[in-house]
């Protein structure tokens, strides 16, 4: 810990400081410069309320040193992790793009949607049994019967599913109809007790940021969930809450490189959220595997006009197969195959 | 609905959007310009789904003409909304000052801050027995037994308690201890689970704006706690994020007045986890009353060095007791009372 | 200086930081914890570039003790400064309210909001001769006869005039013309080279904040001006651009207790930017008051309907004399006049 | 124009509104829904000042139905524009990767700088004689000969320069030079003098996006060049600033294609600054090309570690040539050559 002094603190507020220091076990070495007076303070940071130290008069500013997220960080694990899904590999050379319609609505929908994404050469579905609603009067998603459709479409293709958990209390369900990979939501990217809970089983998860989290909360929601001893964890970026009105959110592709450099476990990338339009998935998604993203979160539905919810974002079967090849040769121009 | 189509949009296009707004059980008039055609479509908004339409080939952009709020708008509902709990009575012409410390501690701790906070002039105790924490690793609150802390100190001083509730399995705990209002935080504004579950209950809800929540979306979320059938909702405005580092978040005191306009229902503000310093309180108080906030909910803690949860920005009894006396003296300025 | 090593920097990298620090004059200790190595370098920041450390293999972070502003920062100038403006004093415990319309159009128009202003107990008049405008299409003011029928109105009232500057080569026009105070705009706060050249007179400035500059952003931007000679510099906050598509922007209350803490110089409010309606001005006026402003910049037209440029945010003279009333007593609740 | 009205509007107050609008010459269809009533009102939006009729009691809504920009506008232009740079097209399929140095410093600096730019197969020397730097106490740039420096050491390259024009009286002396393209910076994209004094010319010029310039305010940019009869415009995407403090300013990549789709001007990006260090620009420029730009702007210098300027964004002379190797076959993976 790092403790900046204002300029007029006082030889008792430097005390203070370094009392508490010595409360919470850190050692201390007081640096009095001309204009400040600097607190070095080596020792476990973990053990230290930052916030009580700031709370102290006459101290400006208190700097952590180290991260305080340790299982998700590559400092302490260099490797890539890469995440066996039911034999699908993610993490490693191969990216993996998982697509599928925005909500399961019926039987037939389901049955041509995992046709679909099977064909164009996808290895997982996705699909929301649950939805997350800006509006109590909006299509609410078909619930537990929606997992079950989706495990019984997606077999004859062998391909695992994702879906997204909304409520502790649905656990249960998705642990009975075998969800394969858990979708934890935007709006949940910091629900912590729904982070503890998936953080027990070892279903692999898949965290999406916030709206408008930071890195750095984006890696201690993750530790949430590993330090409940589920190391299944992988990012999903899907752009952020900015001014621009044109679309429906800014597309972190910074956070690709940033976040393979900060933590060994899986990056992918949601193009259909982070745009919000059709149109604009190619392009995302081009951009993304560029910039070194694990994977694709893609919106396909069999017939995007008659999607039950998010319409206009879902790209078509043959826009997919289309993507699916242009994808293939840039991942080839970095190295890695699809 | 209004429905712009593209420049170059054809006669098809424009087909099948009238085609769909009929579905949807809407009129359609085509205007067609120079430049554009355009179509209004009368009719209830709240049958059609904005996304089919803007899946459509040709369309530039659909444009809602009502609110998608109801039962929370002014427009339908013009006289405010006064929320009597226990007693005390919020939205009315009094301003309410909620304060207490950050997070449960101990029963000494509780008692000190019932006292000082009932000796100062306020009406309902605040505190937080279950706490969001950014990190797994910080103290997570001292659980249901401080909701009884809270009871067992409030009580001597007849104060009402305000407590955060985080996930639907500790609701049935909230009732059986009689909390009187039930806070639901900034990063679950949108759980729209938990939003659900309070909306059966009848105990009156604060629903903090989320980080990055617009208006609207604020608005739609107390939406979903009012179509439960609980009108007792209060608005609390806690400071947005943006790019500014200097202090935790922006106050917007615009929000104020602006909910004022569209919604009958309460505004407090949370000044404490607005600035996230002690030393911002006072400006960012008195800045809230003025501007037409109907209470404010502050961070108050016996001895604020020692607290176990955000230590810097808690203010003690004595600042407490000057601040109560600078806001009746503001809140007379724009003919209130405190 | 502090510079954080990486977890696994060299000795070498080490050795080229330190190496670094005395070529810029910089002492250095070295301390090696368990997990990083921190070099502190106390010394002169303002003779170092942060940049270049950056770039040193090994260096994780590199962060500056003190601040980089000098002239305008309050701990080399602990009182607060008064600016003398023709007799009319910013700063003090009297507050000045700047009215007026957003652009001057015409003789007519100007006599009446000149009048208008003086008669609401107004100091000073606004008006903008030249207008910075998104559009080239839109009307962008009159150009210099606008400063000459500004002076021309007020002087009966004897008041000073506030004008936007938003070209170097206009200045000597200013001069000319005795401009009393120099507005610099939003979009400008960042155009050096027009700071540098109002440093270089002892004219006041009003100093606009950017649309998304950060406090220590802004304070640069003065010191920009201060640098060059010209202390009398008045810090304007306008609001900053948030993801919040209800309003113009957020008023970013929080930025003037902040800024009274870190400058000397005088801190006012536009409400009306701020905004962008007129019927937030009222409670964007009181709040800004409340946190302790030191003056406000408001418009006012003399028929808002009619003005050639922003019509929906000015006030009428009514409007103005009913605020004026309504600040009158907010002041006195803090103890200042107006 | 689309004007909605308020749920309590007037029949007096839909009359000011048919008034107004026959006043700027536009027709009107009054429509009155249940809930509303909205006026449809076609014609040329462009005689119509939106603010004016915002103004009016009784009105909630203006909304637009035609672009603001006409001249840099896809509508009116079907083909990319092409422009030659002294021989170098950028806009067409081959991609123009413009590299140098932050700022000129020395003779050798220059000529290292031009034979590595050259020799990684890049087409375009950039660099800055003038530079816009936040504090008054930071190296401002070498000035007018710079230019000169640049001319000579691109001359036996053959290469067309790129340096950044900060104020219009500098404008004679890059004209004198032959500056070959002038990069408008972000801190200067809503300077309109300047953007008007470019417009004036017919030298080839890149705007930077703004800080937190919208899509849209910056074609409004562009159009102020363009009115000036300046066609020749070159947008820079560098990234926009939000929330996030890991990196500088997020790139938003999703602009690419949206600006593709909105003018016909090509659209070039800045990954050294949007990330701020040289370990980000590999990805970024990746993602950029992926993504459909048509050029980059990259920062190079040849001893990264003794910049006087941003030494920590700049790459080598052999990272450059890295890069340039990796964008080739990132090119070619979507039909295109550089």
């Amino acid at each position: 810990m790092i403790i900046i002094m204002t300029p007029k603190a006082t030889d008792e507020q430097i005390n203070a400081v370094t009392d508490k220091l010595k409360q919470f076990g850190l050692d201390n070495h007081v640096s009095r410069g001309v204009e400040r007076t600097v607190i070095g303070a080596p020792g476990d940071e973990n053990k230290v309320d930052k916030e009580a130290l700031q709370a102290i008069a006459g101290v400006e500013r208190v700097i952590r040193v180290t991260q305080p997220y340790k299982i998700v960080a590559r400092t302490y694990h260099d490797s890539d992790t890469v995440i066996d899904i039911n034999g699908v590999k993610l993490g490693g050379n191969q990216i993996q793009v998982i697509a599928g319609p925005c909500s399961v609505e019926t039987l037939p929908q389901m049955e041509a949607s995992a046709a679909a994404v099977a064909a164009a050469g996808c290895r997982m579905l996705r699909g929301g049994a649950f939805k997350p609603r800006t509006s109590p009067y909006s299509f609410q998603g078909v619930g537990v019967e929606g997992l079950e459709m989706m495990k019984q479409v997606a077999k004859p293709h062998n391909m695992p599913i994702v879906t997204e958990l909304m409520d502790v209390r649905q656990l249960d369900a998705f642990m009975e109809n075998k969800v394969d990979v858990i979708q934890i939501g935007t709006r949940n990217m910091q629900n912590f007790d729904l982070l503890k809970e998936v953080g027990r089983t070892h279903i692999p998860v898949i965290l999406k940021r916030g709206m408008s989290a930071t890195i750095k909360e984006w890696l201690m929601s993750a530790e949430y969930i590993a330090a409940g001893g589920n190391h299944n964890i992988i990012f999903c970026e899907r752009g952020v809450r900015t001014f621009e009105t044109y679309y429906r959110n800014v597309l972190d592709v910074t956070a690709i490189p940033v976040l393979k450099r900060e933590t060994h476990l899986p990056v992918i990338v949601d193009p259909s959220h982070a745009g919000g339009k059709a149109w604009m998935v190619p392009a995302l998604s081009r951009a993304a595997v560029a910039a070194g993203a694990d994977g694709l979160l893609v919106e396909m539905h069999p017939t995007p006009c008659e999607a039950w919810c998010d319409a206009d974002q879902a790209i078509s079967p043959e826009e997919l197969n289309k993507l699916m090849g242009e994808l293939k040769i840039t991942a080839e121009a970095i190295g890695r195959t699809i």
